[in-house]
């Protein structure tokens, strides 16, 4: 916010501290205000240097109107904040503009914590043997390395990202802070934090401003996370008088049902062949994947990201492909590939010793190596999605529910734009 | 505060974050509570250690219970902390017990600041050439050098010190902060903050608990500071239905009048001889100072701390003494010796060419030196007086009240307890 101080005299005689701090609590209506001890001491210069006009960054930190940054003149149009979705595979995050809300850019990454291990727990095993310090470290430098460049393409420049929101299962949510993992894997399952404070970002090693805040949304338990909490709010399930299902599919794969006057949740372990892992020619839907298959005059067409050449298949397009696989019944109910009587039979042949579909050949493809899913990539597709229907009947069954008695259904996430 | 918490359970899964901080709220019905990442990261292991049975220590930082330190089991007892008034010329901390809130001993010091001059102003001149890193890093070590010593004579850990709050004029306040002092000595005599908020102690290199808390008590204005809040605070005159009077007799003296409607302060520079320094002999009431003299059968005597023999005289003496001399018309109204005519007259001599009266001759002294006071001595006591006097005539008469209408005259301080 911008604020132009009353100039001090004999007669308003107030400190430079009291000055600002009741000019902002005025303007915002905030009970109290808070200002650390770095700007305190900035504030002489900067009131008389700018002639009592400044901007203050303001952030909520519980019932408290944290004054981040005091700059002098008129900066408010230069305020970001970064939104980040800590997924086990993937890392996704969001350039927000803090005034209009609006995302500017986005950019993901594969999980560097991956070398430790697709899943979760084989994180937390090796962070009890190590300490979670190493963990932690590969995080911060995905997310520092995202922002770096979200803030390089779109020359922002790092001190004006006043804020950071991180979601995530609950396990990354401690990666993030450092905190112990250990009891997480263990009944009776119990986290160190489900709600962490919010804390400088800094404090972890996380690259914007120095007094920037890291806001760790609040998860619900050890195996359901923020995310879902930030599903909930964004979908709005919780305020709705019918009965919703939200489906996060990732790595963990997490459901809630319920209405405005309950919620229940549960997960399940899908493993992260629908974000383009763990498959042979998997990849993270960015240009050149693969996003859908389809089948036109009797034959298999796909389209990719950008209409470029073919350099993989994402999750979008590695269910488009199974789904087209089995109504073309080149596979079946198993996902065992059956020899086709057509044109097709070509298109089939073995990957290390794995039979596999071609869906675009070496000439084709950006790479010169053609784009294929194998028999093992089709069994991770179906674990996946058996995992998460297992986990939805079953919720579905304690809840003495039938699927017919949910009024919406949400997938979470860029998957959920773009599944078919 | 000593915690059982309830153990983990699959009934009771709440995280450890959760769990510590709902028992909190529970016992000392705040609303909203806060711990650090550094707790948040020890609690797996405390807890789980402790068998959740776990002592909390919570200071209040605006209407947040801070949850400032967790240990296993029943470390109640051990709850202290450091309260401090940090005069121009002299600091004292005393040692308190949090649980009682009595002190259990106290230290005090010559502020080491001195070097860059004996009243704030030079310092504030010195600070604004050199910076206010030097002065606040002697003000610091004066602090910690007090605190180990109260800490190592009545064997308290560091650690168990999780609380200091410090009070004193606005400029010594800035100095312990390292805020820039430049705008207080110049009209309209703006102060960076009179209020600064609560910080962790170790953020200005003060050495307790890692996570206690350092309280700057809020001030009124440049001139004004949190020792005369502190005094309105200890004499209540802000309650009375009557008029007080609250003078504080330091190096700058304040004067507070007023009653529980309204209060009005003004302040006075009086200079350092009446807590001891400035004069020639002059010392803080330790053992060995003169804190008494009077007239018995026609002959000067004095009293000293501790009945030892004496090694200066100090501010309570000092008045005695002058008051004792101006009697015995050893000296006029203007402080200048006059010739007397009895066997007082031994006792006026010259010291470097300048007329003293000796109070204990090199005999009974301590330092085989003698106790003396001089005319320069007497002028700079006369002159803190009359400083002192005239802030209150100016201020009563402003008021337009006379000194009759003050039902209550308070003094601050132990030199408060001790003049005569």
């Amino acid at each position: 916010i911008y604020l132009e101080l009353e100039k001090p005299s004999l007669g308003n005689n107030n400190a430079d501290q009291q000055r600002a701090c009741d000019a902002v609590r005025k303007k915002l209506k905030y009970r109290s205000t808070q200002m650390g001890l770095k700007i305190i001491k900035s504030l002489p210069k900067i009131l008389r240097e700018y002639d009592y006009r400044i901007t203050a960054t303001v952030g909520l930190r519980r019932d408290i109107a944290e004054i981040m940054n005091i700059e002098g003149g008129n900066t408010k149009d230069k305020n970001y904040m970064i939104v980040v979705d800590m997924g086990t595979t993937t890392i996704v995050a969001h350039l927000v503009d803090a005034n209009s809300m609006r995302t500017i850019d986005a950019k993901a990454c594969f999980n560097s914590q991956g070398i430790y291990g697709r899943e979760v727990t084989g994180r937390m095993i090796a962070a009890e043997r190590k300490g979670t310090a190493e963990l932690q470290q590969l995080l911060i430098d995905d997310i520092n390395r995202l922002i770096g460049g979200l803030a390089k393409d779109n020359k922002v420049n790092l001190k004006y990202i006043t804020a950071i929101v991180c979601a995530g299962n609950t396990a990354m949510g401690h990666f993030l802070l450092g905190l112990p993992t250990q009891n997480i894997r263990r009944s009776p399952y119990i986290p160190t934090s489900v709600a962490p404070p919010p804390l400088r970002a800094a404090e972890v090693g996380i690259e914007i401003n120095p007094r920037g805040l890291l806001y760790s949304l609040p998860g619900i338990s050890g195996w359901v996370g923020s995310d879902i909490t930030a599903g909930i709010l964004a979908t709005g399930i919780n305020e709705k008088e019918e009965i919703s299902m939200l489906v996060d599919i990732g790595t963990n794969g997490e459901i809630v049902v319920g209405n405005k006057e309950w919620l229940v949740s549960c997960s399940a372990s899908a493993g992260p062949a629908l974000e383009g892992a763990n498959v042979e020619c998997g990849m993270r839907a960015e240009k050149g994947a693969i996003e859908r298959v389809y089948v036109e005059n009797g034959k298999i067409k796909y389209k990719t990201i950008g209409d470029l050449p073919p350099r993989g298949i994402c999750g979008s397009g590695i269910i488009d492909l199974v789904s087209v696989l089995l109504n073309e019944k080149l596979i079946d109910r198993s996902g065992n590939f059956i020899a086709p009587k057509d044109s097709n039979s070509d298109l089939i042949q073995y990957f290390d010793g794995i039979k596999g579909f071609i869906i675009a050949d070496s000439q084709e493809s950006q790479t010169r190596k053609p784009v294929f899913i194998t028999e093992t990539d089709i069994e991770s597709v179906i674990t996946a999605k058996a995992a998460i229907f297992a986990a939805m009947n079953i919720l579905i069954g304690r809840l003495e529910l039938d699927f017919l008695d949910i009024n919406h259904f949400y997938i979470a996430g860029a998957f959920g734009n773009y599944i078919n």
